[in-house]
């Protein structure tokens, strides 16, 4: 059985979580706490030098760290990860997209206004610049998506997993999600799929 | 025969040109002058509304942002992209932590000491924090590469290429390179790879 290394409220952590429960594929979870600090705990980082989470071990004792990777390792083969190669190249675009547009403004914001509020007003002038930058990705996904159903090839695959998983809490970040309209439409859309599960359920399940 | 946009001194611009050049992949390449805003004129967001290089149209007229994207689909296929499931998920893995753990910081600190020097004294705690963070970046490089001569598979791969992009000119950012034997031996042999070609050189071919 393949083990996660998983922290509460992290996006990144859900994505896995959610693909995994999703194909149906078993796995142990251990949640680590990164606020008090235990990434960086010796024995943490005995397992995992790079002292992140999520981190996951698979069945045969490989490692494997940045959930966007774990995403298309556990899809190939599977309805999650598409076949025709231009359609895989656009999943990869988004995913790189999701890492360096899209997460790296949308989770901070998130992170001091819901999270660790006590240091929002240290952060305020970051926190405005995250929300700007989020919003412009949060524009650029409501253009596409006022086009198409979902993300690559009008199917639900792994591109719209990578991105859902800090969409969905985008408004904890005090992100305005009535100004795209097609995003939440497409944030409904998933939650209609098979074997779908919010990120609150699936962090308290065992 | 595929359009690259690109900007000067840019790795993430000059890793799409080197994978081309070393497939001996025909491309023109069409300079976009980041610094004078060039990338949000109209004129470049008409063809790319994310205003950003590297920007590829391939020959049937498709468009493909996101560098390591970028990578993956030139490189399916050939040589620098391996056939075995697993070390295809080490790929992503690499790819995705460059984006996550490596340029976000090495690229920042490179751009205000050696290309925007003057505004280095406004950015030095900034400067101070990327370069803290890029020095952890180089050394879990260095760590692997103390055991390997290639990152997967001990083989040349895009996933070399893509860290290659911004490692080669992390000394402009004032890291110290002689801290990274590793690091530093693995860029030798990169650059002693068929059809090696350095950044300047390639900026300035037509």
């Amino acid at each position: 059985m393949h083990t996660l290394y998983t922290t509460l409220g992290s996006g990144n952590c859900y994505k896995v979580q959610l693909l995994m429960h999703q194909l149906n594929i078993p796995f142990r979870k251990i949640n680590i706490d990164v606020l008090s600090g235990e990434t960086k705990s010796p024995d943490y980082l005995a397992i995992n030098p790079n002292g992140k989470v999520p981190f996951l071990i698979l069945s045969d004792g490989r490692m494997l760290g940045e959930s966007n990777a774990m995403l298309l390792h556990l899809a190939e083969g599977t309805e999650f990860m598409p076949e025709d190669r231009f359609e895989r190249t656009r999943v990869y675009e988004w995913l790189f997209w999701e890492q360096s547009s899209h997460e790296p403004f949308i989770s901070p914001a998130r992170f001091w206004i819901a999270i660790m509020p006590e240091g929002r007003e240290e952060k305020a002038e970051q926190i405005a610049q995250w929300q700007e930058r989020g919003n412009q990705a949060l524009k650029f996904m409501d253009k596409h998506l006022s086009r198409h159903d979902f993300l690559v090839g009008d199917r639900y695959s792994v591109a719209d997993i990578g991105l859902y998983g800090y969409t969905c809490v985008a408004h904890q970040g005090e992100f305005d999600m009535s100004s795209y309209p097609a995003v939440s439409a497409w944030l409904n859309r998933i939650e209609q799929t098979t074997h779908y599960s919010p990120m609150m359920d699936l962090a308290q399940a065992a």
